[in-house]
């Protein structure tokens, strides 16, 4: 079987099923744009990757390659098993939402990663209650000594890619992150497509 | 009306309802104990104080003294109004949980965090579908530049307390932390009691 590359188009998200030892190829295509990142226990949506629970299992607010990403049950669910980019992906950011952009000035509905996610676990038939603290796949927030948060723009070169191998059957879910009024997602602030593929 | 020093004995929960306005005082009462802390919208339990969301809304992973703490709203619940401590308090580690204990060695069931908030919100006649990631007053957690973190002991001292005042009518639930197994809650791993008092 022939791994097929799909697309996230740009500022929309999707979600794809996993078995256990399968791998999912995240493509930075352009270099320049954020994915936002979850993944829920296909047997129970009540269990899911958890940021808060990453840090304190890891010892670091950085994803690390080659280590496991874990759930709010601390068991992992995912490895980071590759990592072609700098490896900074940030953990400590809530998934934007309609509130985030009226608070930037935004009057009307913007498109968001909170929205994308359920969006996207719909597409497939799912439903999740909460939107987890989402893993931002090179999102590119400093954390100073002090506490204080950069909002920097991506390390990642075009082309970089990551690839998280499931430890159980799992969902992933992806927002190619349409935030727009800073930039996050490269200097323009123009939200791009990113892709993915299966690895079986 | 005189205001009443109650106490959140060693190792447990307890849950208190602010009306907006009203401020909740919460003490150190021996400088080594960290106050695992949640707040809920009274009238919406879905609606809670959030760490993603205020490191975005604030740009820090310390709250600030005289700033809001948000909810995953991003609307302010509750002001750190006074803060007689050297402020660092965590907002990046999850509830400690029976999984926890349960990676650190320990077979039989431990006190936790994650238990507490349930079990006090119980005591006042409330439930929450989640354990939201807590406000962790106390506890010491460093992030270095690199990401890793470092698992401190409080640099509180005795009679050290935090003053949250109420946006909105809402729900207050503490934790005396009964992590026993690492040096969190002081180098003799001895979890202690706090007290608050409600400040009418």
């Amino acid at each position: 079987m022939t791994n097929v590359l799909q697309v996230i188009p740009a500022r929309q998200g999707r979600a794809v099923r996993l078995q256990a030892g399968q791998a999912i190829r995240i493509v930075n295509t352009h270099g320049t744009q954020v994915v936002d990142t979850w993944c829920f226990n296909a047997a129970d949506m009540g269990e899911f990757m958890s940021m808060e629970h990453l840090h304190a299992t890891l010892g670091s607010i950085f994803p690390v390659r080659g280590e496991p990403l874990f759930t709010n049950r601390r068991r992992p669910i995912l490895i980071l098993e590759e990592d072609t980019s700098p490896g900074r992906h940030d953990t400590v950011i809530a998934a934007c939402d309609v509130h985030r952009y009226a608070l930037l000035g935004c009057r009307d509905y913007h498109d968001n990663c909170t929205d994308n996610l359920h969006a996207a676990l719909r597409q497939i038939g799912l439903r999740s209650d909460e939107c987890p603290s989402p893993l931002n796949l090179w999102m590119n927030i400093p954390v100073a000594p002090d506490g204080r948060i950069t909002w920097g723009e991506p390390l990642s070169k075009p082309g970089d890619a990551v690839v998280l191998r499931a430890v159980m059957d799992c969902v992933v879910a992806m927002s190619a992150c349409p935030q727009d009024m800073i930039p996050i997602n490269g200097a323009d602030c123009r939200p791009v497509e990113a892709h993915y593929e299966v690895l079986t």
